[in-house]
């Protein structure tokens, strides 16, 4: 069994995701196809990142992950296929891969190879310039399927587009990050990682003009209606309204500074 | 084959159904997963149930049916599975099964076997304290598709939380049921059922300022425009308007009462 | 391996696709059934005519595509079955499979076979007079995957329902088209064909009050913000904005008129 997952920002209305299944099952008639999702913003290249990097990990050993949000589709940017580790990837040369690539990089025996596909054997054709997702992508990941090699596909490169992250600030007394996504409750998740708290015994979290005291488990450990924050399943700092959106409260707040401080036992 | 079904409020966009999947694959490669919904409103809980109902008799002879609308992820609220008549179930103690487990107890010969999910050799690891559904009813499921026995995932019971379920009133000269389900289409779903008017020649419903005069088999009966009622195709009473919206007509209106009178004929 | 695709207007909210996929399952349960779309307008038998005629090309041989935006259900409009050219259809005699079925009696060597859904062993039962999708046509997609004939499940006709496409005029100087698809993005498709323009060495488009000068081939030809015109991936003249929306910008504009004039090369 081998899995192929799409994660794209054409919507499900239109019948575009639909197209990109059925030209991979002309190709690879056994691919089991998974929507990651298709409700990306329009052309929000650093969603897709965000949200395609807490999916793939889910994911079985070979699997084929399509991320196609491709404003420069049909112009000369690079289309991909690479593998970091036990996951294959398949899409434009935007940045939509910095986490995997970023992640191989920096684990000396991770295997990393990216390919731009060039190869127009492995192409639907003819091939469309506004609709790579169905014609270039979806070919080239049910060829991976298939167990086609990721050389055969293309020619080598070693520098792909990569994206900065949103940062985080180290200050002198705690951490200054940001709010990098809202999820369909409003919680907002932040760009400060659950390592970079190991060993703080106790934080408070400032954002606008509130304090948080202490991080919770789990939601439901605040009262309802409260204001909590807490590790997300992503690993991610995050802050929530128990039984209520944050992201209500606050207003849109995408890129909004967070910053939370180490708190000390108080002498007596 | 084994299917499992998964019913949500996580929405689509944030990539969250497709880790569940991601999840499952991993214990069950061959399970055929499909997707009830995962646009409840957000922790309404009664919203699930209530889809839930609709759609899991459908489905085929030991499929596993995940329901995640889950408010209480992380506290003390148990997570569960179990198995009632040919189907099985798998989410928290909630009352999200409140309908299989009420027909279940109803039908002597009905099989009915309730377990906490207590045994972390049957979980993801490590569990994340905010999304079960991932760690540990999506694993489960998976188990379960894999042909592990219920009894091995977990400890039995017998006290799930149930739900009351929305009333249906019994009048001096008819019922008085409520609005329970608004579709896409704005048709008003009550909680009076088809079967409490079996044998009744005819009926006119009361609703707000209006009086609907008899049941039309089908939306086609009635003119364009015109209001009509129908016993819809879960076998409640439900109110709607041909080629238009009730909802809109009405306003947003569930949990509003509705009437239901037998009208006899009368003496010439 | 056999694909069955459903397109529907039911939204995924409330259930009802998943209700018809196990109602096929209990029937074909090798079938692997694929969303095309469940969020066409209401009963916009258009709107479906036009998404399932850009999806189904993709699809291998003997693919069935289920398409229900039935605002007659359960009168005496009929359901069908067909076979055009590789392509099995199910859904209501309402023209929603005009396009196949024209290009089916175009093409005199394709096959093209229609039948009335008359036979009640084919049925799910009881059948609702509401649903259609899950008891009448779903079991029908069913029974097409398992390799049942078509002229089993029913009684041959030649006289379905077929729907007026959106005009194109020819004017002294060009033609006269309209607006029949807005995507997620905003682009406005429209019902000019690429084959129109075949040979035309160069092309005006005017559209409200604006004039486009030339074809771009995709939509990063232009400079961010830009106007432009192309041939979209359905092979439609389409208006769009570069990294924008054209339907934000001139207003919601399905049926609006575009002409497209062919630009001589001038003399010195």
């Amino acid at each position: 069994m081998k899995w192929i997952t799409l994660l794209t920002d054409f919507g499900e209305r239109d019948g575009y995701p639909a197209a990109m299944k059925g030209a991979i099952w002309q190709v690879a008639p056994d691919a089991q196809i998974v929507d990651i999702t298709h409700e990306v913003a329009p052309q929000d290249v650093l969603e897709a990142m965000l949200t395609l990097s807490r999916v793939y990990p889910c994911y079985p050993k070979g699997t084929v992950h399509v991320a196609v949000v491709d404003p420069g589709v049909g112009t000369l940017r690079r289309p991909l296929a690479l593998m970091a580790g036990e996951a294959y990837f398949v899409g434009p040369d935007n940045g939509i891969f910095t986490l995997p690539i970023r992640q191989a990089q920096q684990a000396e025996q991770t295997r990393l190879k990216i390919v731009v596909l060039d190869q127009p054997a492995f192409w639907r054709s003819p091939v469309s310039p506004t609709f790579h997702g169905r014609d270039l992508f979806a070919p080239a990941a049910a060829h991976l399927a298939n167990g086609v090699p990721l050389e055969t596909l293309g020619t080598p490169i070693s520098d792909p587009v990569l994206l900065d992250l949103p940062a985080v600030e180290v200050l002198d007394d705690g951490w200054r990050g940001q709010v990098i996504h809202i999820d369909r409750f409003g919680n907002l998740a932040t760009s400060i990682r659950a390592e970079m708290l190991s060993g703080v015994p106790a934080v408070e979290v400032a954002f606008q003009d509130e304090v948080i005291f202490g991080l919770c488990r789990t939601y439901g450990e605040a009262p309802p209606g409260a204001l909590l924050a807490l590790i997300d399943s992503a690993g991610f700092l995050s802050i929530a309204i128990r039984n209520g959106s944050a992201a209500q409260r606050f207003g849109a707040c995408l890129g909004a500074p967070v910053e939370v401080y180490p708190v000390h036992p108080r002498p007596l």
